[in-house]
C-alpha cells in the first residue's frame, strides 16, 4: 500500500493506493463521529457495497443507491441525497462516503459541501478515471442542461481510498476512458510518463496489476502537485483541462451519458493537439505519436459523427474558462508542455471544427 | 457614510452604512468584470431596482426578479438563478448583486457560491433584518421541507452596501422582525447596547434615522467581530443563534412564510431565556426586562397557538447544532452573556415546551 499526500495546509489529506483497501480501516480512521452515509450507484452496489459496509461494522451506517450515468449528475438527483440525509437525521458531524466513479464522487462531494453548509466526505473511487483524476483535488459539481459541471464547489475530501482490486470488474470501455486522463498527465506535464505509456499500454489494457498501480500512483502524484499549487484554479490547475473544453461540448451536445467523459476528453485532446500544430506551436510530427497512443488505448480521436462545427462553438462559448468574452483553451507546445491561452487564431479553430465535423457535410 | 470591516484575511470585506448608497458607486467599485446580475424580488423590484441598475450604467447588467417570501427559499427557485446565469452566458468573472431581504441574500449568495464553483457577490440588504444580520458573515442557504437552511455554504460577499434610506418603505412587521436580531446582540454579548435599546425603542419604531443608523452600525460591529473570530461556526459564532433553534422549529412547523424569521426568533429568544431561568442560570428578575423589550418591539413572546410540544421536539432534533445525538442550545447566564451547551436538564425543556404550547391542550 502506498500513501500520497495532497498538501493544502489545514485541508491536506492522504491518498491510499493498494489492493484490498475497501474492507479495511482506511475509511473508518477518518470519521469524525459514528454516523456514515455511503452513496453509490446501482452498478457498483451489488459488487462492492457490502464490502465497504462490513468494514464499518459497529457504526451507524446508512446507504443510498443512485442511478448510474452522467445523465443523473443533476440537481434533481442531488436532492435525493439531501432527502436521505435529513430523513436519516444526519448531523453536522456525519461523513459521506462516495463509492463509485466520477459521477458518484462529484455528486456526493457536492452534497457534502452543501449539507448543513459542509460535512466531511471520503472518496472511494471504483473506476480508473475517478482513481486517477476526479476523486483527487476537491472539484465537485452537478451538470446543468446548458453546461457540464456548472453548479458545484471546491471542497476537499478527508481522504481518498483507492482499492486497485476493483479494476477487475471495470468494463473495457470504462478502462479506456480512464486511460484518457492518464495520458493527459503525460501530455501536459510529464513527458517521461508519456513515453512509459507508449511502452506499457499493452500491459495496462491487459490489466497488469503492477502497471495499473504504477499508472494510478504517477497520475495521482501529478494531480496532487498541481492541486497543491493552485487549489481553486487561478492559474496552472486549468492545464488539467486539456481536451476538456472540446470534450464538454461533446458531452453536452450529444446528451450526457452517450459518450463517456474520458472518451470525449480523448477526442478533445486530439483536437487541441491538432489546433496547436496548425498554430505552429506543436511539431506536427508529434501528432502521430499522440494519435497512436490514444488509439492504442482504444479511445476516439475524432468528434462524434453527428456533431457540427456550430454545436461545438455554441457549447464551447459557455465554458468556465471564458474570460472577458474570450474563450481560453489549453494547447500544447510539446509533449509534456501545455499552456492556457486566448491568443490562438480564431480562424484556425473554425477551420479545425469544420474539417473535423462530419455533421456539417 | 460609515465603513466597517469584516476581517477574514484574503476574504475581508467592507460594510458601507449610510443614506443614498443604492445609486452610488459602492457596488461598481467591487466588480471584477463588466458582467453583473442583480437578483431581487417582486416586492423590492418596483421600489429600488431601477436605482441600482442606473448606478451600474455602462456595464452589462441583467436582472432577475424572484417571488417574495421564505417559502420560495428553495432549491427549485435557486435553479431559476442558475438558468438565468447560463442563458445570459455569465462567466466566472461575473458578479451577483443581492438586492432584497434575507431570502434574496441567502439564495443569491448560495447561487454565487455554486455557480461555476464560485463567483463574486455583493449584498445590498433592503430589510432591517438583512442589514443587521443575514447580509454580514457569509452564511448562505436554501431551506429543505424538513429543515431550515439545511443546504448552503459559508461564502463571503465582496462587500455589503447598506442604504439606510430603504427602511422608509419597510412594513412595520418587517421592522419589528429586524429588531429581534438587533435585540439578540444585546442579549448575547452587549449589555450596554441592550440598555440603549430599552431607552431608544420608541425612536427606532418611529424610524428615527439617527437611532436606526446607530442600531445598524452597532449590530454590524457585533456581527463582524463574532464572524472574524469564528467564520465557520466551530465555536462562539453559534451564540448568534440564540432563539434560533426554537425559531427554526416554529418556521418549519408552521410552514415557511407564516411567521417572519425575526418573529420566530423573538419568541425563540424568550423561550431560551425562560429555560435559562428554570435552570437557575439566569436571574428570573431579568425575564421581565427581556419580555418588555421584545414586546415593546412588537414581537411575539410565546409560540404559535397551534404548535404542540411534539412539533417543537421533532423539528428541534434536526437542528444543525445537534452533536453526537445531543441537541445543543444557546442559553443565557445574564443579559449580555450567552453560552452554547448540551448540559441543560431535558426534563426542564420538556416542561417548558408543554407549558408554552397551547396546541397540546
Amino acid at each position: 500500500m502506498k500513501t500520497l499526500n495532497v498538501s493544502l495546509a489545514d485541508r491536506s489529506y492522504p491518498i491510499y493506493i493498494g489492493p484490498a483497501l475497501l474492507g479495511g480501516d482506511y475509511i473508518r480512521r477518518h470519521l469524525r463521529a459514528s454516523q456514515v452515509m455511503v452513496v453509490t450507484n446501482e452498478t457498483v452496489a451489488p459488487l462492492y457495497l457490502n464490502r465497504v459496509v462490513d468494514g464499518l461494522s459497529g457504526l451507524q451506517v446508512e446507504t443510498l443507491i443512485l442511478p448510474d450515468g452522467e445523465q443523473f449528475k443533476s440537481l434533481a438527483v442531488l436532492e435525493r441525497v439531501f432527502d436521505a440525509l435529513l430523513k436519516g437525521r444526519h448531523a453536522r458531524t456525519t461523513t459521506l462516503v462516495a463509492l463509485g466513479g466520477g459521477v458518484v464522487g462529484d455528486m456526493t462531494g457536492f452534497a457534502a459541501a452543501c449539507y448543513q453548509r459542509g460535512v466531511d466526505f471520503i472518496q472511494v473511487p471504483t473506476t480508473l478515471l475517478a482513481q486517477v483524476d476526479s476523486s483527487v483535488g476537491g472539484k465537485t459539481a452537478v451538470n446543468h442542461p446548458l453546461g457540464k459541471n456548472m453548479i458545484g464547489a471546491f471542497y476537499q475530501p478527508k481522504a481518498v481510498v483507492i482499492d486497485t482490486d476493483v479494476l477487475v470488474t471495470l468494463p473495457d470501455r470504462e478502462l479506456s476512458a480512464g486511460l484518457a486522463e492518464v495520458i493527459k498527465y503525460g501530455l501536459i506535464r510529464d513527458a517521461e510518463f508519456f513515453r512509459w505509456l507508449e511502452v506499457n499500454m499493452g500491459l495496462l489494457l491487459a490489466r497488469d496489476v503492477a502497471a495499473l498501480s504504477y499508472a494510478i500512483e504517477r497520475s495521482c502524484n501529478n494531480k496532487a502537485e498541481v492541486v497543491a499549487a493552485d487549489e481553486t484554479e487561478q492559474g496552472d490547475r486549468a492545464l488539467l483541462n486539456l481536451g476538456h473544453t472540446f470534450g464538454h461540448a461533446i458531452e453536452t451536445a450529444t446528451g450526457y451519458g452517450q459518450w463517456l467523459h474520458g472518451e470525449a476528453v480523448g477526442a478533445g485532446m486530439m483536437m487541441a493537439a491538432r489546433l496547436s500544430a496548425a498554430q505552429g506551436w506543436l511539431d506536427p510530427g508529434l501528432l502521430g505519436r499522440i494519435e497512436v497512443l490514444l488509439t492504442s488505448a482504444r479511445l476516439p480521436v475524432t468528434p462524434p459523427e453527428n456533431m457540427s462545427a456550430d454545436d461545438f462553438s455554441r457549447n464551447m462559448a459557455l465554458d468556465k474558462k471564458v474570460h472577458d468574452g474570450q474563450l481560453r483553451l489549453i494547447l500544447l507546445n510539446d509533449i509534456g508542455k501545455a499552456i492556457l491561452t486566448a491568443d490562438y487564431d480564431k480562424q484556425l479553430l473554425d477551420n479545425l471544427l469544420k474539417e473535423q465535423c462530419r455533421g456539417d457535410s
